[in-house]
């Protein structure tokens, strides 16, 4: 399903690698949210986030919104990952738990399908015990252009 | 459809307000993006947010957690607003255009369904000039108690 | 919204209703099903279906993959009215009731919003007495061509 | 995440071959398309269709209707497999390519989460190559009671 066939597989995780450092750069909202990359490879990503106070909703627990970003960015990473531009085109959150003050979000992001130039990502949202707080699923749209600057 | 189908107009209205301001004063996480509540009522909401510098993604976009973060605020309000708690359990987003620093996002939410203690919610995101950003939809589950404390 | 802007209503109204009936004359799934067109206008159908025996699942109520059916059906009379061909690309749906053996179900169809070559449509099936029993939201993508045969 | 976490893995297997064996005989609405069981496990299962001539829509490819019953049917299989009584309460599916009369489609269905009593099942559609033709997400909800009938 590569779009780079030929690629070694420690090529395809280097590129993947330097393609998430670029856009992390760049990704103002992640960084704010203190968002760290935890690991990176051809359609994969591993994200992780500590809830803040600055993230619960009206119930005192943790927004969702914040745990859709957290899976969002895991999504972004993996299906730009072989450095060909791609975006979000529609999403679907399941909530499983509330999650409270100072728990350890992490979020795996795998690929499931690419087709042409949509492709099917699905991350799993866990807490610090490793058990599911959200499940995620996205679909990408591949645009024009890569990712890296031209060099 | 209301569960409280004998309160006047006026007294449903007042109360979702009632409800909504309570709400935002715990919910840090609407107040530190800069959301505003622009109207309330029975089953409907609007939120407006301006998006920062803090809310872009890698490709330098409005980060699409964000635009859903302001819609599941509005989703939380609109079902939460006759005063019955009630959490979201799951969402999916459309996204339909990329969105600039700088522009002013209103999410407004509509309920479209109540049957029995699941709702289904439709929240569209509008930019300044009126053009829909994205369409968002969640189902809600009403638990137990109330939202503003007993008087 | 409408591609085509200078259409007369009631020219736009005709054209969705010979659309329709162009597709439904080629729709063996539909019309196998006995699903009946009861209206049809420029973003909009309205469906009805009977349950019936051999649409039972194995806990003997309407197996959801039929109410699927119905609502999907009105999804492409409504997404295809103005004469351009398109497709589903995604779809979601919400299950709020069973539904038994031998009552009538209604799919209406309504378009949310155009985007370029993208649609939104919100389909809501209802039972006999009017309540909702499924809640439908498909997504459309435009294709080439037409869907009525050139003269 | 087994709530039989004493069974042994085959007699798992066996309790849900014959849970399946008995919702497939009342399953009129599988057995009318010309579903078969190909496979079934503990939170899994494989079913195949043929594409008949009267599963065509307007386009005059395959309804996606019924590429949706066909997993939506797995989805069941699999997510009732341990003899507790569960129904589907949303779904959502991505159409990858458009499928062909007298086509072979293969539905896949893994359980992806149990959570208390809401369980995500992941469905893929496959055609005869092995080509994804569509993927599927199913919520389910555990309702009182057993499938299979008290011995």
């Amino acid at each position: 399903m590569s779009p780079n066939p030929s690629l070694h597989p420690d090529a395809a995780v280097d590129l993947a690698r330097r393609v998430a450092q670029s856009m992390f750069e760049r990704d103002t909202a992640s960084q704010g949210l203190g968002i760290r990359i935890e690991d990176i490879g051809p359609g994969t990503a591993r994200l992780s986030m500590v809830v803040r106070g600055d993230m619960l909703n009206g119930h005192h627990i943790c927004h969702g919104g914040f745990m859709f970003t957290l899976a969002d960015s895991a999504f972004a990473f993996a299906c730009n990952s072989r450095n060909e531009a791609t975006v979000a085109a529609g999403c679907s959150i399941e909530f499983l738990r509330p999650v409270q003050l100072g728990e350890t979000l992490t979020a795996v992001a795998q690929e499931r399908v690419l087709s042409g130039r949509t492709g099917i990502y699905d991350i799993t949202v866990v807490d610090q015990s490793g058990q599911a707080v959200a499940v995620f699923r996205g679909k990408s749209a591949r645009i024009k252009g890569e990712v890296l600057p031209a060099t």
